[in-house]
């Protein structure tokens, strides 16, 4: 039967073309080599070429989060939109990818430390921490709460990958990320980021692969 | 200990703020009463105030979607993250969220019809597909697949909210939806979309609590 919308119905064909009009359209010169996928794949799930323009990033990120994939790290994620957004077949070692906030002590360990349940879900990936990939695609406030953890000695993630979105907090968060000067990490300042943006960074960091 | 960050750490007043700057700088004059929430949410999902010149609806779908939910009827998702991004405690009547993309028919029905995974995803909905709430967040080939599904006679849902995102295909499919005259929908035109868009719209439709 005919169809009354003709499309392009092939995925990878599709992936081509996306990945081709952005190259195309997108100012990439100032992302470095081994970041170029990473900021391809950013601005593929949001859409927006300009994106790029507000990228940041420490020269380290890319390499300090592929050892830390390769050596088996895992992947900690702040929702559950991010960890379901990572491509399980792309990660180099099968790596977990973890999320806390559904575990039932959150709600309690939240109202104990007054601060969302994002932030008390941090405080549950104690074990896994250091060495880890840390995608934190929703709250400014564990972004806020891993950085003073950070600044009082805590453990040490090889990489952040910082994009929460939004009005309040969110830019500042980001703010505070890159003016970490030892924390391999990369952003999107001002409002814009999310889940699809952190998993989307995981997704290239991940596998040479497009 | 004093911490390095100062931020806000209660939810609550964190969604009040977000929503309070979101009203104060975005122009929702153009929506719809009934959809006043829904744009604030998907504003709130992407940072950008400027969503909402792209916002397009019919006059029916809140009503449409609302009454759907109220129902029992089904939330049926492209993607795993669309289904993650919904709010379960929101949802009027313990509603399934169905996301059919991991089944494990998918991919051998991509191959036999000829489209990608995602619309073969789509063909594995039939039985809930008639009054659903469909949320699609990421593949234009699932929006362009589902509205020639109806052409040919298949199962209406009762309401399509549709924000599939990127550079082949997502402009396209959004403006066959926009033109489809008989059928409840919501979405952004362009290139803009995603999956935390079409939970926002899901949970915004969903309940009257903010």
């Amino acid at each position: 039967m005919d169809e009354l919308h003709e499309y392009e119905k092939d995925g990878a064909a599709i992936y081509r073309a996306s990945f081709a009009t952005i190259r195309e359209e997108a100012d990439l010169s100032r992302v470095p080599a081994d970041l170029e996928k990473a900021a391809v794949r950013l601005i593929h799930a949001c859409g927006m070429v300009d994106l790029v323009e507000d990228m940041d990033f420490s020269a380290d990120v890319a390499s300090a989060a592929k050892a830390a994939l390769q050596a088996g790290k895992p992947i900690l994620c702040d929702s559950e939109m991010v960890a379901h957004g990572v491509t399980r077949k792309r990660l180099p070692a099968d790596n977990q990818v973890i999320c806390t906030l559904r575990d039932e002590r959150v709600p309690e360990h939240a109202a104990a430390i007054g601060n969302t349940r994002s932030a008390a879900a941090l405080d549950l990936w104690e074990e896994h921490l250091e060495g880890s990939v840390v995608a934190i695609g929703n709250a400014p406030t564990v972004l806020f709460h891993l950085l003073n953890r950070l600044a009082q000695g805590g453990p040490r993630p090889a990489a952040v990958l910082g994009f929460p979105v939004g009005f309040i907090g969110a830019a500042e968060s980001k703010e505070a990320l890159a003016a970490t000067r030892d924390l391999p990490f990369m952003t999107v300042h001002g409002r814009r980021g999310g889940s699809a943006m952190a998993a989307a960074a995981v997704n290239a960091l991940a596998s040479e692969t497009e």
